[in-house]
């Protein structure tokens, strides 16, 4: 089963040296759900041939342009395209407001598919979404504006049968999924085989944490602990740093480094580039000297959590 | 003197096919006029290296989102980038709105640089712009929306000295500005040598127009005679052209070869392609039966006109 995240944008601020602005989409299953969304996502998207009409949630971290500016795009060329799914946005105040002004202004033909807003607030984690594959919680960041990351974790996968079991059960197929789900088993004679005899373990949940704007705040570290893929913001390298502890709302490579070290995190993705770093070279080291395994989340890059 | 379009989007509706929506630039003089200005077009100015700061007008068609949407990013990052030059920008009602309920929502750091908008009608052929280099004037499109196309008509160009009556009257270097602009010369003697004895016509002035989006209208006819070059929307192939007929707010790219033919137009580009067209060849044959010097105004694409 797919849990997949390719990058789309990360640009700091506007797009530049060949990048985008912030958005990626994490694939689950083979459904997708679309974060941040720049200017040029639903060109990005095409690119790299992510199917758009899988996507049926949307998660905006805040309003600042370089998050929201593909939005009306997005939206009114699904309508263009014939969508009727419903699509849900979930973001903080002002983004339905612009969004609205779009299809209200360009007299956007009536979109025949739900639209529906769910606005968040970034004061504490909340829980946006709770589906069959997965949970989506908001993780509060530090930024100039209200922002929140998202967590997303996958549900507990179903337990494995143990063969031998099975053999020494006789157990019927028809009862396997209720087993695998944690049911006990009761034998042809009515006595009852508890589940832990019949099953192990199923693969571990997998999790993906975005964190994006924000400055270094060791307070997210609870709600990512042990999380299996990290993407921090690292707007900036090391001589920087005075800069923006004092304006306190972006972080350094190395700080999404720290971030990803105390929070025992097993793999970082570093992104929102400030359009000085022609080398990103220079980032991902100063990165990797607080965190090993470190990535660049460089536009059409698609990373895998096994 | 320059005088370039450079193809920053060509894709009808939405992107598509490694295509963006509408945009391109005119370069007379390293001064650079915005035409249309779709998702995306930030992105593509500084993929072709076109430098966005010396755009201090812009002028859009109409109201739809693939015309619009790359407004909101460029005015945004004209903003974060230091502009302080005034930006002019001429459209149909709405698209001010449009761009202000982003800086609104978005709480954009206020621009420290003059943002005009010049509301213009489609109703019937108007002067917008008249400087030193150019006149810009709208043409009336046939659309779904209130659109116009425009024409920009380079300045009548100094006429030249002629070598001979330089010595034959030993004219000085500082009387010779005025001379090429037409003023006669007094010799030391009083004599008058008028204008024509002294010069001989400049090179012509050039003009381009851009016509987009519209269904086959000859009314524009009058306004495009002799164009140098002609940029016609091409949406459809023939094999649509009954379904157009119907609608009447696009054209084929046929029917864009017979508006440069009975135009007298010098070259003809076009444009605004469907995404269902993967191959534009078979438009590029359509338009060039109808006129031969045809050519695809692809993304990236730089047009000169000597």
């Amino acid at each position: 089963m797919k849990f997949q995240i390719t990058i789309l944008g990360c640009s700091a601020a506007y797009p530049a040296n060949g990048l985008l602005t912030t958005s990626q989409v994490l694939n689950i299953n083979e459904k997708y759900y679309l974060i941040d969304c720049g200017e040029g996502t639903q060109a990005q998207l095409r690119k790299y041939r992510v199917k758009a009409s899988k996507i049926n949630h949307i998660f905006i971290s805040h309003i600042h342009g370089d998050h929201i500016l593909g939005l009306p795009g997005l939206i009114g060329s699904f309508g263009l395209l014939g969508r009727v799914a419903p699509l849900h946005i979930y973001c903080p105040e002002g983004v339905k407001e612009f969004v609205e002004a779009f299809l209200k202004y360009t007299k956007v033909r009536k979109l025949i598919y739900p639209l529906h807003f769910h606005v968040h607030q970034s004061t504490e984690p909340t829980l946006l979404l709770d589906n069959e594959d997965l949970t989506v919680t908001t993780i509060p960041m530090k930024h100039d504006a209200p922002t929140t990351g998202f967590l997303f974790q996958e549900k507990e996968r179903p337990r494995n049968m143990r063969k031998e079991a099975i053999e020494k059960y006789d157990i019927p197929y028809q009862q396997m999924t209720a087993i695998k789900n944690g049911a006990d088993f009761r034998t042809a004679t009515g006595k009852v085989i508890p589940n832990k005899e019949l099953t192990k373990a199923g693969k571990p949940s997998r999790s993906f944490a975005f964190c994006s704007d924000t400055a270094y705040t060791e307070t997210i570290l609870p709600q990512i602990k042990n999380v299996d893929l990290l993407y921090h913001e690292a707007t900036f390298g090391d001589e920087k740093l005075e800069d923006i502890q004092e304006r306190n709302i972006h972080s350094t490579a190395r700080q999404a480094g720290q971030i990803a070290c105390q929070a025992n995190a097993k793999r970082l993705i570093i992104g929102h580039f400030s359009p000085r770093y022609k080398d990103l070279e220079v980032l991902l080291t100063q990165a990797r000297e607080a965190f090993k395994n470190t990535d660049l989340a460089i536009d059409g890059r698609v990373f895998n959590v096994k």
